[in-house]
């Protein structure tokens, strides 16, 4: 081997403490940007009113369809978004909400009497459909179209005495471990 | 060339696998201190009372001034709070906050009693301002001023048919788009 | 030296860009395995009645139990989780959670009447307690034996006029900076 092919080997192959450093920064950079956890979107669902149920679903069929890998959690009182029929039967709660934009203002005791909650309900219900905003059912069907997991919480279901046919089809019965396996995993992580 | 030169010029240049680990894992080390994620609060704000106005205004403006970037994403009923009225006629909600420490104990029907609200409002806007801590125009004001992203949800705006004159200055209108392209580079990503 | 003995030194000491980003890359994939991030759960409990307690405790013992670190930092109405006679009066808010499933359906104002209050707040126990889930105390001993983190806001004390007496051992008095600068560093983070 001359010297010149040795240098020039040795030039081809050996790198600076410098070039290794100006390598691993590219490296680095490229890896954050397609970091997993910015890819994963993990959505607590723990309240079971109608109006609280639209921002789980909203927010994970549209992290969905941006190309994340959503699921939502639903437990606690979120259990009964999912229950076969909740979509007919569920209820705003304007109680609690005063900042529901009424027709006329009214007094939150007012808003608490048993014929206000059909009316808010069905104010709602208008409009969403109005504005063109999916109704609950269509969410719902967004959602499994769209791939989002939907996970049901086992021990909120041994709790309130819910069997696996309550629900509705495509949903997992799921545990905490389960759950914190995702959202350990994910930047996106919402209790709703 | 001498093989002396030759030796030193390899022993400049080349790095061995285990020197070239070492310094993968100080940039790598060093990155995740300096990890873009752990530099910005998204925080979603959705609840429309004067208590629940308090966290994500606090909170924001408190990862404001801790160097962080920080967002909030006015959604559902708290887009009220960026309402041009809101912090002159915002209520306290006794009613589902129960646990609000009150000067005499009272039953959670009482609390809900139209008169009860006021007297609730007043005394959380006393509380606050005895104590030091900002009233709500202030708290607004802080996160302007220390550069706090408020983007009020457009999907809500439409639903609810407000436009963009009933917003305070400074209120930027965005969808659900450019929401998750924040939180999902974020670690600290609450839903208030 | 000869030739073969200084090719056989470049040859172990020099490593190509290909090598480095080879290297880089397994560095990488091991590191974000290892995220600190990945096993750190920071939970903010801002709600005081027995029903919301539940959430923050059992999903930070959960991520304990997975050893995680897992801190919760009590603000708002949610101090009163850790005030040393909480386990003991709290109670359920029917109002605001029509979801919950009840014996017969009734109306969200019969559910505010001050009777049913008590009434929810046994049956809830008694759910709890028949299906093997730890009761509120029980959660609390958990999570301390488990080295959950519990912080308390001490902003939200002043305001409320609460003094470090008042809670139970174990509580750490904490400000938002501290409770930023866990958070900022934890993927699963989250407001209940």
């Amino acid at each position: 081997m001359t010297d010149d092919a040795l240098v020039a080997a040795v030039g081809a192959g050996s790198l600076t403490e410098a070039d290794v450093r100006r390598i691993v920064s590219e490296e680095l950079a490229r890896a954050l940007r397609t970091d997993p956890a910015s890819k994963r979107a993990v959505i607590i669902a723990s309240k079971g009113t109608l109006d609280w149920a639209y921002p789980p679903l909203i927010l994970a069929s549209a992290a969905a369809a941006s190309n994340m890998e959503a699921s939502i959690f639903f437990t606690f009182y979120g259990l009964n978004i999912v229950r076969r029929d909740f979509a007919a039967t569920a209820m705003v709660s304007p109680t609690g909400n005063p900042a529901m934009p009424m027709p006329v203002p009214m007094a939150d005791l007012f808003t608490g009497l048993p014929g206000m909650r059909s009316v808010a309900t069905a104010m709602m219900k208008s409009r969403f459909k109005k504005k063109g905003v999916a109704g609950l059912q269509e969410l719902i069907d967004a959602c499994r179209e769209l791939g989002v997991h939907l996970m049901a919480c086992t021990m909120t279901m041994e709790v309130f005495g819910f069997s696996p046919d309550d629900f509705i089809d495509g949903v997992e019965l799921t545990g905490a471990g389960a759950f914190l396996s995702q959202a350990r995993r994910a930047h996106l992580t919402l209790f709703v």
